[in-house]
């Protein structure tokens, strides 16, 4: 049994969704494809800010997916897409990787080191304690506080290591100030999506493994959300939730294009 | 009018109680040479973790004041004597600075890179990605996790720098283990002096001008507990507390030896 829906905005996670770790999940692949002969192009949205949009469209052409560059919505993205739209006057003090500094860049934002009008966070391997207490000082001097996502840890193969939201986590801790977070399960990338598009969110729909993250931004954006049992949190699960999805399948084998 | 009322370990605060960034407090200069003129030697308790006991000799002596350098109790020195007492056996694994790694040296406290039974957390302007991932991944795989203070932030002269306790808040969300605290309002130093003076709590008084640290931790150890209006809190707030000091008094000039 398949179910059939069509949307004009097919709005898909990537970790846990399209691939698993270093894994394509097949389904998931094939889908995108029976989208694309159907002249569909799928947006992909990723609380990923480290990475650039080609190095993401790089990363799924590895797994046999040929995404648009365009349609690829990181938590970077549109974080500097928010930036242009509701603060397009202020200058921007960034913590936060290549992925980050080239979407600002794209958007024509201004980077300063002082006097900010924003402090912008996200993933850093390179973090120094000067960098830390800078964004501490232009937030307590009222720059906006802005952060790509609220990821506490992430797995690698040593163990789970502190995510963006952990240092997020230290800045507002230190100055009493709670950031807006960009991604997941916030709807920021699913405004931005709709904003450009110019779609009803009654033609959008979120698909994803992970209800607190994916299904969440879907439910509070106010658009359709599918569930796929391929990643973090377990069908069952979903199924029991007071909110569930509007729809939970196994895998994208069973939705119809 | 003057209070008297003699103990046999006066438990003397620094910022704001001795001095007053890098003014001393002169009633508290004179009130320690009053002590130590009838051969009592007062402990020093700070929340610092970063300078050694020699190094806050000296800034002590700076303000005429010559304290014995083993009455100091750091937060480093009673994160040491803390893993020494209860902890014997274990390991370290240590974020901080000079003075916490003298403290560890002074105990005899091994400490390692990795397979750590203790995490130590104290202040480091040295601080790496690679240090904090460290330390997530020791408390992930069982160490006990320590840290010097919860300092969210502290003064300088560009403005509120980020403290020891939001470093530790960022080690604590990604892996969401809350540390023991050894500084104030925690009873962890108090409980040094005690153990290694030998003293009942009813000799001792803690003295400061910080409710929240120093008279907190006083009350939380049961112990006498004289508030000075010399810094942060403000007397008629102190005395408006639930749960007040034994004795609030504008400067030590009010306290008789």
């Amino acid at each position: 049994m398949t179910i059939k829906k069509t949307y004009g905005a097919y709005c898909l996670d990537l970790d846990g969704t399209i691939y698993r770790g270093t894994e394509p999940v097949e389904e998931a692949a094939a889908f995108v494809k029976r989208l694309q002969l159907k002249e569909i192009e799928p947006y992909f949205v990723t609380n990923n800010a480290s990475m650039t949009q080609q190095q993401l469209k790089a990363k799924l052409a590895g797994f046999g997916i040929d995404a648009k560059k365009e349609r690829i919505m990181s938590s970077a993205i549109a974080a500097a897409k928010y930036i242009k739209r509701w603060y397009s006057e202020r200058s921007v003090y960034m913590i936060g990787s290549d992925g980050l500094d080239q979407a600002l860049r794209q958007e024509g934002i201004e980077r300063v080191e002082e006097d900010a009008g924003i402090v912008l966070m996200g993933i850093d391997r390179n973090i120094t304690y000067e960098k830390l207490a800078a964004a501490c000082l232009e937030i307590r001097k009222g720059a906006v506080f802005l952060s790509t996502n609220q990821d506490l840890a992430f797995p690698s193969e040593k163990g789970f290591l502190p995510g963006n939201g952990a240092f997020t986590a230290l800045v507002a801790a230190s100055t009493d100030v709670d950031p807006v977070y960009i991604g997941k399960p916030e709807i920021h990338m699913l405004d931005a999506i709709q904003y450009e598009s110019g779609l009803e969110k009654s033609e959008m729909v979120m698909i994803g493994d992970n209800y607190d993250t994916d299904i969440q931004a879907g439910i509070r954006f106010g658009i359709d959300t599918i569930h796929v049992n391929t990643g973090v949190t377990r069908m069952e699960t979903v199924l029991e939730k007071e909110q569930p999805p509007s729809f939970a399948i196994e895998n994208l084998k069973f939705w119809e294009v």
